[in-house]
């Protein structure tokens, strides 16, 4: 069985980590970067905030898509996600990352976005091949 | 019925839109960050980037949270996600960009993120009330 899209999106929820990894920005850009290049990904940039008194937003884009991640160091929980194109497995950027936030238990689901045939049924004009083009 | 959560993730396909609208990144830029105003949430910084030949991707950091984007306008089509945390409504983002885009068709869900008990079930230590602080 097989259907077309465009893009694979992961979300995710670490339960349970090392508060302590959940805190540093730095740690967190450094390691979500990482995780994109784990991913096989292409890294554009990325931009990552800490908030006060703690918790960590940030986003990678890479030419794939994006990961972000948002963390509440005092629950010891963060909401992942990881978005890629093309033929990259998100999947080892999701792994890399239950290891380095020492997550003890996680949830997660994998959507696909942009089902080709869907693109297709709802435009007006004929769109040929769809497929994700590598830049 | 009722459940506590601290996010509200909402994934969007947005068919057959005005390609010109997705064209350009100082446009999608503008736009991304109003729908993020339109919310009610409160913009810390926004990140976009434009693709060869065509394609627009990027990132609006809101303190409570994250907007994304993906654009193929060869396809009429966008990613795009809007995950917010406190009591605002990321739905008002959601009307604002579909009208933007003047997308004639859009499938959406929504998925909340981090379930507070969840949260404290997997925790080994008590957590006491688990909520979103706004900064």
């Amino acid at each position: 069985m097989q259907y077309n899209f465009l893009g694979r999106h992961i979300l995710v929820e670490y339960y349970n980590c090392n508060s302590d990894k959940l805190i540093d920005p730095d740690f967190i850009e450094k390691h979500m970067v990482e995780a994109a290049v784990r991913a096989k990904a292409t890294v554009v940039t990325s931009d990552f905030h800490h908030f006060k008194p703690y918790g960590v937003s940030g986003a990678v884009i890479i030419s794939e898509s994006h990961l972000t991640i948002h963390t509440w160091p005092e629950y010891g929980y963060a909401a992942v996600d990881l978005f890629t194109c093309g033929d990259i497995n998100p999947w080892l950027g999701f792994d890399y990352l239950e290891e380095i936030f020492e997550s003890e238990r996680s949830e997660s689901i994998e959507i696909p976005r942009g089902m080709t045939e869907k693109i297709r049924k709802f435009s007006h004009v004929p769109l040929g091949e769809i497929t994700f083009k590598p830049m």
